[in-house]
């Protein structure tokens, strides 16, 4: 993590700040307070705990007098750090009527008050750790932003009423492009951040890796190839399955991807638009590792490791259905145009890299550590954001990660195999 | 369950639709929303239950050329009618953000303008079936009043912040009387609705039963006794207690009834007015079937059956601290006048009868014939009516139910001996 | 609990624990070890636990210098006595593989050894406590040895290789005689243990109770009856179930009674036997009280109470198809003499009786209270023996209880209606 | 997986299915039949299943005219092969009194004597892939013997009579040498198998791979130095453990390593030769990965790559405390000649990398491919056999896998750095 010196920090904040709230537009007072699975936690707890994050890292420790908006927001918001204190249990955050939601406007509201005060400091604000602060608590507003979205979605997705968040643009009327096999030669290479502006602490250190000789596939799997694999009966043949896929799939029936459903002899799926047609031409979203990992075998191939993606996407600039191009959903590859198409947007991209440390990576001390490096174990990296991620969150070195069951996050795959 | 002409049903109807609604004035938006429990509901999900239930019951059978509000609703709102149709699981109706709170008065509005124009046509309305049906369903209607003051009781207890629903009157500054015993001579004695005014199907019918003779304790168990309990142990001691209240209360790791705290060296608990010290000479509240017992067999008594219960109230007038008296709260007795104090009103007496059908009982065909017919096992019977207990709607012969292990209601005991 | 002055106890515990060893004959070792659900217990275990209830009840309080066999077997083999110390989880009993039956064996012989020394003390086997915990402990001996066929039925019956426990006597080749109605006369009457002969403490004390006039079924439902039932799609109509029973039915899948399964398109049933066509002339078994309820309503009938039962009963002889008969699976009733056919044996007859105490029943003091008091909540009680009940253990005022949703005992129902 | 032509595959069958049944000599009947946790299997299941899969890979498709020994054993004894069949849930294999144990052996038998005829058709037997899948048996075989001895540990250890399976042999009272650091130079280093020799299809092929410069601790972390972590306090310390590894901690209370326990002032520990004071100078054994890793973060270090262990052990001798050593107990170093000690033996070493496929990896077709890779997600890799591998089971290229959690293997931990 690492924070270089920018004018524009104060600028920035109030716009990132600004575009949580701007998200919150289509909701009503009621869809905030929800909680529909246990990895979905309630809009305005998002609201909360982002700014308690704010709160916590940059206010108490830096700014000179600053008090807590309220003594027990310490424990209700905040999600995750023991070092820091206890917190409100994960699954029990949908419990919770106060604070209200017009409380939780007023907190944020504080906390940038106090953070414009900062930011009036100069001396203070500029200050190596603090600017670093700030910069993370802005990527985390960022990553919870794609929550809040993912969270939405489902919201939506288990009300049998079927809500709209937004109206869907019209889509690129695209067919997608014809799946070719791109070759990248190996060797020694390098992958990591390579120190010029901000990285999570575990896209470093850069260091050198060794590839063998490898192929990618140009774009995503689309929802039509998908169909073609539950049309076999993939999700009843045991041999194309990891064993806890497997256990996962019977125990929780899966027969398609999460939001997929018969709508008569169709496959329709619920979006942030509410509930449509599969495009089939469109990248297959919302499928958890284990499926991205069966229809690989069904096709023989395999998913890239994170450093086979890096060193593909090296070279194209970060372009594409990102959450700024307004679909929130995944769309047909407009271009045939470029190798490597869609690499970034659309959909997060399952790599076959479990999530470790990179050699030589030390966890920050303090809390901050807490960030990423604790849950180095049972998770699987993803690459290349989505419809739902900010265009400028994602970078060619951004190591996204989930647990190999999860399906709410906007996930897809892209195929590899050896050359 | 029978239906006596009276005039006044329409405005019957207002009154008790519009105090469904007063309940929630001191609400938040937030506080309609979530669920806090398996066993509670969201107020929210009150609103639209009970407004479904005219619906159902009333409107749809009955007024000609009625439109169900929404089609979906049928299945979001019924609670449990099996014969009716599906329903969304009771453990998930937290999960449900819409309809919103705004949307779900206008389902009420709805379907009071309907009623409004049913109770105009009188050839309808006053036909018995007819009648007999909206008396069930504003019994039904006050009943869900006092599960919505239980309900809010649960989810501001269960939240760090202790809201507050409403300030407390001043208390009747009353130590609690001595505790008396009253002799009751047994033989064969009649128990059951006699057939005027409402009353529920599982009031009747009235039927003889053989007492021995009994006495029963001039007044509940108060808040002072039962902490002589605790503090002699009772809560480590096996041997006070029935074995599934032992293995409940060891999973559930209970020290003391529900909403009780140490606050320093004292007892405090929470109320609708907020966290409160222990009032010794209140009734004990918020204990279980299991701790009744247990405290009943450590003083060398009993709990009354509902027969002894019914017998001994039948002389008494229907007056003590019911909802109506505003304090949400068991009081300490007002008066030492009379034999049997607070009979009526402060706590639900737990009796020790299971909960079953009386000789003769049919369940009525029909959807109606599961309002009470089905629960009949596994249950106990409360008698007496609570301080959450709408005024009018409590009998000597109403027969309140839940598990034994249940605590969020407004429980307590009487004691009772044989003679 | 009372005990009359037999010369011949002595021979009886020779006898009934001879019973207990007799009864694993036909075990192989294994099968005395395994555990197959959370209500059996190992056959190892029951042959521990009935030594262990001579020894703590008897041999250590009343033997001067007796030692125990083994420090541990107090833990490992008390099943639910809180009030003496701690016991293993009632659910891991099957994951011990030590002692060994070879060592629990040696342990049975150890205390009969005992016991006979306590025998030859005249003064100390005759002294009345004495006595009557000898009598106890015989009594509790015969109930786990209706548990040990129950277990092993189940240990069993869960085995795909289908396991045979002795072959069956040819059976009584009857077809199930009419159902007919008794009819018997309410008023005040007494039911409860006289005072003559042993009785446990719950069927105490005698006492008056009043009954409606009331009809009784000459015989229990038989299993053709019941295929009937199923075969009008009972078992998928919700408007003939409990709510608990519904919601257990429908989590645990019932289709049908225990132990039955599909063969082409007959049932068949696990029996002692092994697999067996079902015999539709005998009586149903292996019914929950939710079956037997849900078949009652079905018939426009309920089921007895245990005080209508046991009046009924009470000029009957104690005659039936009981485990001396050997058996061992209910039959078509023998004979058409006589008004009640099969009251005694075949099946318990579930009663519409919440398992309560008389009025005027205390809990004997110390360890012996937990017997029977502390289970008088959430149980039914069931009348008359079955085909696994030794002979000389059932009364007309016996009282068994089970969980209404347990069906592992041999359970079925006789109906009752109204005059 | 390659097969050699070897002249002794017949005695070398004969010797390690004898090996199976050595092991189950100290055993009573009770023994082999009880599960005392979901990882754990009756050892009479191992029994049946290792000669299982003789009869399902090896006689149904090889042996001309085989017939099945039972046909529900197909069910009963596959382990998880989709495949193949159906199987016995894992959960229940310890509710099976049948077939038992006497008629396993006479199964077992069965088999041998198939095998015999097979091996006498010496076109058969030494066809390539018959070779290959008789090796594989045996290597299967091999596993099993492990995970017997680490079952009957479980199953001792769990019970409270505390059996002992073999009197240990005189430890080597040797200290444990001090702890020192060997450098490795990175670089492009090749791991896999190589071809020669038997190896399981998921250690190859032998590939490049990319290391940083590396140090290796030249033994394993001991129960001194591990107890010291403990005295510090670290399971009470969240900012040591990775997320998972804290919620496990807690959830299952974990505050030192399985089979410990406090007598008096000291650390026991269970071992297969009874409760014994722990061994200070032994290796640390029966931590989980997040044990594992939280004591190499208190030291500030970490655990080394399976790669780096790979290249660090090329040279070494595959030596050490090893089954056939006979203590069946880890055992402090017995020398302090060499570089790296007890690389081999004594414990698994946790690595930091997770159990996924070599590039190029293929699992092979049929049920064969089901043996390794679908295990592929979610597991870490150890390295290096410990006190209960038989001796020629192991290699530099072997790669053992366990989910991060589990501890009842015999697992402890060897620390690296950064060079």
């Amino acid at each position: 993590m690492t924070a270089m010196p920018r004018p524009d920090l104060s600028h920035q904040y109030t716009r990132i700040r600004g575009e949580s709230v701007a998200l919150c537009k289509p909701l009503e007072m009621d869809d905030y307070i929800v909680q529909t699975a246990p990895e979905v936690s309630p809009i305005k707890w998002h609201l909360a705990h982002t700014s308690w994050f704010f709160e916590t890292m940059v206010l108490r420790p830096l700014l000179p007098g600053y008090r807590e908006f309220h003594p027990l927001f310490a424990h209700l918001f905040n999600s995750y750090y023991d070092t820091v204190g206890s917190y409100h249990p994960r699954l029990e955050r949908g419990r919770l009527s106060r604070p209200t939601v017009t409380e939780i406007y007023r907190y944020r509201a504080h906390v940038d008050e106090h953070m414009a005060q900062l930011f009036a400091h100069n001396a203070i604000a500029n200050e190596g750790d603090c600017r670093a602060r700030i910069l993370l608590g802005l990527q985390h507003e960022q990553q919870h932003q794609e929550l809040m979205l993912m969270d939405i979605k489902h919201i939506f997705a288990y009300n049998p009423l079927r809500p709209v968040y937004s109206e869907l643009p019209a889509p690129t009327s695209s067919t997608a492009p014809e799946l070719k096999w791109m070759e990248f030669e190996g060797g020694v290479r390098s992958i990591g951040h390579t120190g010029a502006g901000f990285a999570y602490d575990n896209e470093g250190p850069r260091h050198k890796t060794y590839l063998q000789d490898f192929r990618l596939a140009s774009r995503p799997v689309t929802n039509g190839e998908f169909i073609a694999f539950m049309q076999a009966g993939a999700y009843g043949q045991p041999g194309l399955w990891l064993s806890e896929a497997w256990q996962t799939l019977q125990a929780q029936d899966w027969q398609a991807p999460l939001y997929w459903e018969r709508v008569g002899d169709a496959w329709w799926y619920m979006t942030l638009s509410g509930l449509c047609p599969v495009d089939v031409h469109a990248p297959v979203c919302h499928v958890s590792y284990y499926e991205a990992a069966a229809y690989a075998a069904w096709v023989d191939a395999r998913l890239p490791t994170e450093a086979e993606w890096e060193v593909a996407a090296a070279d194209f600039p970060i372009r594409g259905n990102l959450r700024d191009a307004g679909f929130l959903q995944p769309q047909a590859a407009a271009s045939e145009a470029g190798a490597l198409l869609q690499l970034y947007g659309d959909v997060w991209e399952w790599t076959q890299s479990a999530y470790a440390p990179y050699p030589g990576y030390r966890a920050p001390p303090g809390p901050l550590g807490e960030y990423n490096g604790k849950f180095m174990s049972g998770q699987m990296v993803l690459r290349g954001g989505s419809c739902v991620t900010p265009a400028d969150h994602v970078r060619s070195t951004y190591r996204n990660f989930f647990h190999p069951g999860d399906r709410w996050q906007f996930s897809g795959l892209r195929l590899a195999r050896d050359a």
